[in-house]
């Protein structure tokens, strides 16, 4: 338990920010007169997440969400990356020594160049992306084991605070997160090719399987491999839009494998087909494998 | 029950063949004193699946299973695409009235000029192909559910016989499949884009992110939509080889769809994007609704 956070602050009370607060309680992340409080744009998701009791109450302020409370506190921004330079503008008006500030968001080079610009004490920011989500959204479909066993990135910043960083892996471990750490461009690199591009990849599969024509046949390969397709539109575009370089390398790479097919199917190429199959299976496999151990 | 089906001989006692074994016996497909006879290259298959239930009892020979008995018999053919030409020239020496051939082969042209050039009665073989599968292998997997509430196409050809293709069809129904009833050139385009093309993409996915450098931050979306890339390689090569027409379309198809997606990250068409990423999970959605409809 950490006895000295008075308060934590979820910005943003959807699945992941509600996932946290589940999270946190079923941990005992917090001492019994401390609360979690969330913040949204609208009462009908506060009220939601008080429901399945992601959060102890909900404020449409953020202002009214940090402010009134002494000691520590950690500020959670669970918002869709389009939408951190808002947040932390508003925060920044906010900040004192004790609040950390902590994210979810999917990618870490905008988002540390928007902690930057906008707030006014950056050192207190302690950039962070659980690997965890679904297509689903909405605080109804939160879980407190959400990130239980799942890759937690944190970027730490060169004028990072050794606390602030400190309090925060605290909470990710008390998630039950596997953490790592790294900068937020090799973040960007890797999860453009481990989460981005599987996305990118179910959307190009169900638009070409609808293009040849009816849908009546698929079972659940084509279930399975496009299920990412159902994720949240305006997220996936701020996503993209946010780490485009990487993205694009790892479509470039994409369209260079996907040549290589194209002329293995075309010219007959049986053994290269039955190699590339094997590699694939071996790559799956391995990873699958890694996974458990750890 | 069908009582004047005295045997079901199951060429292929691995996943499918077990499955479909297993199946006709929880659904009473036969009678009490009628068997089900499975036929495999390795008596340890064999065994596996006389264990797991899925067959009565396993022989070596394909002369053996379908003789020695009067009066009606299914051959269930369940081995990989690319032998078909070898069973079917073993089973034309065997051919009688009364014996019905099926299968359960992923492609059918080539399955249908496979029939037409080595059985001597083609009229009696009715192409079937049901849409369930794992990246799971051999009778151990096998579950007499596979099919149930999965789409089962049968290909007829213009000879085919009333009375065989009549018994197929009451033998997918008590598997609980939905059957689809098309010529085999439209059985193979629908399934290179709802079947080998998800199984392609995956394939394709695993070695991109792999050339990217570590999975290590790799999480449910990676392992969902690589998940096909963990299928056996041989049957994916043999499926490929014989179905290269159409998955070669379908590949075009994806390498125009991936040309129209780069350049709208490149050149940062956030509009655009959201209007695919909005259509794909409509297309995703849909189909996910008329499944649970049917």
């Amino acid at each position: 338990m950490q006895d000295d956070i008075r308060r934590v602050v979820i910005v943003g009370a959807g699945l992941l920010g509600a996932s946290v607060g589940l999270g946190l309680k079923a941990a005992g992340f917090l001492a019994d007169d401390a609360e979690i409080v969330g913040v949204g744009r609208t009462r009908a998701t506060l009220d939601a997440a008080v429901a399945g009791r992601g959060i102890d109450r909900g404020v449409l302020e953020l202002g009214e969400a940090v402010g009134g409370v002494e000691g520590k506190l950690i500020v959670v921004v669970a918002v869709p990356v389009g939408k951190f330079g808002e947040v932390f503008r508003q925060l920044a008006e906010h900040q004192r020594r004790g609040m950390v500030v902590t994210d979810v968001g999917s990618t870490k080079l905008s988002v540390v160049a928007d902690a930057k610009r906008y707030l006014k004490q950056p050192q207190f920011f302690v950039p962070a992306h659980p690997m965890a989500g679904s297509e689903q959204s909405g605080p109804e479909a939160a879980r407190g084991d959400l990130f239980r066993g799942r890759p937690c990135v944190l970027c730490p910043m060169g004028e990072t605070d050794d606390a602030a960083l400190a309090a925060v892996t605290a909470m990710w471990q008390a998630l039950g997160a596997t953490l790592f750490t790294m900068t937020a461009d090799d973040h960007d690199h890797q999860v453009a090719a481990v989460s981005h591009l599987p996305h990118l990849v179910a959307v190009l599969l169900a638009h070409t399987a609808d293009d040849m024509g009816p849908l009546d046949l698929a079972s659940s390969g084509f279930r399975d491999t496009c299920r990412l397709a159902m994720s949240n539109p305006e997220m996936r575009r701020d996503i993209v839009m946010a780490n485009r370089k990487p993205i694009g390398e790892a479509l470039d790479r994409l369209a260079s494998r996907l040549n290589e097919l194209r002329g293995m199917v075309r010219k007959g190429k049986d053994v290269e087909l039955l190699d590339l199959f094997t590699d694939a299976q071996v790559i799956r496999r391995e990873w699958e494998a890694s996974r458990e151990e750890s």
